[in-house]
């Protein structure tokens, strides 16, 4: 079993800022669309990002196992958030990623390694709604 | 319906750059317990992190409707990892709030709104797992 402990102190206005003991505080606020700033991560956008990274941490799990190495690695989610019979809540988080290896080989083992993480991702295991992947892994031209 | 986009940039061994268009990087990784740096941001982080600040953004929502202001708000969270028979997952996330407010009238509306914001957190609804809170107001001696 395993512990993670957050804070979070309200400044004023839709404003907070939440910390990690040891780590970098960040500034979180309600999303725009709900009276809040727009240049500081809301909690939608960490929900999103969290489902997101977890896919990259996973992936790294498996391939560090493997022993495989990215060359490069990026992805782009979408957290989408919907009126539903329990009131407002995601129905979906769909990510996009890219990422290039040296060989051929590699390309097979990141593939598998990256398809394991969809199922396997902690994060997606806590959640209530469906994660979609769209994975592209290239072997780079400059390997 | 709402979006929410988020990108991600895999830099070296566990590390990468979490992103929101308009909004600070922020440096996510692996948390130490599977290999990652001690001082940095892990998608773990992120979710307990989210739930914590979206009963924060839910409670200023009901607040407002209210009238009612708050003189200060902060809590705790503790998200709690564990084996399931799905694999790794979050098991719960316990929220321990406490916010001071002017009067004894403005008391009872923050603590009906923190409940409040207890099932109709959007994030708490997104979430497999169960939010606990506990929650206490009191009148500012200052007010």
């Amino acid at each position: 079993m395993w512990q993670y402990k957050t804070s979070l102190a309200w400044q004023a206005g839709k404003k907070a800022e939440a910390r990690v003991e040891g780590k970098p505080p960040l500034a979180v606020a309600t999303p725009p669309e709900f009276g809040g700033p727009p240049n500081t991560w809301s909690p939608e956008d960490l929900l999103t990002s969290a489902v997101e990274s977890c896919l990259l941490t996973t992936t790294l799990f498996h391939l560090e196992r493997a022993g495989v190495t990215l060359k490069t690695y990026s992805s782009e989610a979408v957290g989408t958030l919907d009126k539903t019979s329990n009131g407002l809540a995601f129905t979906g988080v769909s990510v996009d990623i890219k990422a290039t290896v040296a060989t051929a080989e590699d390309k097979a083992t990141a593939t598998k390694a990256i398809t394991r993480a969809e199922s396997t991702c902690l994060i997606s295991q806590s959640v209530s709604f469906p994660v979609e992947l769209r994975v592209q892994v290239t072997v780079a031209e400059d390997a």
